[in-house]
């Protein structure tokens, strides 16, 4: 099932989740009308109190930021304020010269978890989602740290929309800047599955419903230009796209 | 003017806001009748969408963990499910043999804010609070990252109210365990002020209404026991007081 966040008729307003089908868009709450679905009204899936991010979860990733891979997953936070939707610019900050893409596959929390095991994760996800974890790579450098590199508005674009279910088989993460791939990877080469993310983040904090947690990126980041498209594509997902301005 | 959130009558329900004055509570929306104030009621007067927290904001913290003090504010994301309130137990987690205290004076954002020069940032904050940026230090250490060493559910004790205005003079900030003093600095020893750290976060992420900026902690920071109690007093704010449990 896919599930979407959509403007309000009219534009005002907080968006309504919708359940997308055969080309029409059903409320979910409230029993409203069914309208034909259309992808400009689509916004951010999630409206998360928490963005937690996973870093150096693909080894060949890892490899080219001259990092080992971690024996413990190494987990960051990304500020609500960093979301943007499907279409909405990611604005390139005057603070940075080195602003990277990274395409990741991420899971959003649908029951408050705490303490799950790998086993239980599964029942308490709503679905999955793509994710750019946008990145200035100059500032990440020479802090170490990820808040200001990786916490800037319009960092974090997510959707289009929420698939329940991921497709039997490889699923692949893509990512394409003005319609050529830069980065390629396979979700079963994480270092860590989804599972276990989930599981080691719940023991250190509680996780709420609409809570995202992303996977990581495998190689091939770099930089984005003001004037170019970013595409993330994930296998059974979709096509999240966003320009870059200035 | 004192401004506390305050657990509903009956016990059930979202915080309501109240201010306090002459031994009442006050509702702030809705014009309800004044109750007498009990400390018991006090919840954390915040409900934020980020807390952004400061590292090595004062020299002499700097030096006692072998830091460098930095040329720009060095701000890291403790997520809101690690918000307590007054007299809720700080629980040490299994993962950590060494959690610290650390006594900080924060700033509430009373409206939004987005590239506020240091002048404007005055009249965006709705006021002040005590917070307790508890830190797993072996895990900081190990990670060389503080999304697990400060994010865990209960590691961020805020209160017991936010005071619209801070005393002129100086202003202390103190840690007591046990009632024994731990740390002890003034807020006019802070490298980065409140209105300079304010404005640079600001110029990187919007700041909503009801965030909470924390300005970082003096010397003495150190190991809490299970059964311990730990304080935060701020000249001019009040007591800020946990238990800690395993």
């Amino acid at each position: 099932m896919r599930i979407a966040r959509l403007r309000a008729v009219g534009g005002e307003g907080a968006g309504e989740f919708h359940r997308l089908e055969g080309g029409l868009a059903i409320p979910m709450r409230g029993g409203g009308p069914p309208r034909a679905f259309d992808p400009a009204d689509l916004l951010a899936p999630v409206t998360p109190t928490k963005i937690v991010a996973v870093a150096r979860n693909y080894r060949d990733h890892a490899r080219e930021l001259g990092n080992e891979p971690p024996a413990t997953p190494l987990f960051f936070l990304k500020p609500p304020s960093s979301v943007v939707g499907p279409g909405e610019p990611i604005r390139l900050p005057p603070w940075s010269a080195e602003v990277h893409h990274e395409a990741e596959l991420a899971a959003v929390v649908g029951r408050r978890l705490r303490n799950v095991s790998p086993e239980r994760v599964r029942e308490g996800l709503l679905g999955f989602t793509c994710l750019n974890d946008v990145t200035a790579r100059d500032v990440q450098r020479s802090e170490k740290h990820f808040t200001r590199s990786k916490g800037a508005d319009s960092f974090c674009p997510v959707g289009p929309w929420i698939e329940t279910e991921l497709p039997a088989g490889e699923i692949a993460v893509e990512c394409r800047v003005d319609g050529e791939v830069r980065q390629r990877g396979a979700a079963s080469e994480m270092i860590f599955p989804i599972e276990r993310l989930v599981a080691f983040v719940s023991e250190v904090m509680t996780l709420e419903p609409g809570d995202v947690i992303s996977t990581g990126t495998p190689a091939g980041v770099g930089p984005l230009r003001a004037g170019q498209t970013v595409e993330v594509e994930i296998t059974g997902i979709g096509v999240l796209r966003n320009p870059v301005v200035a």
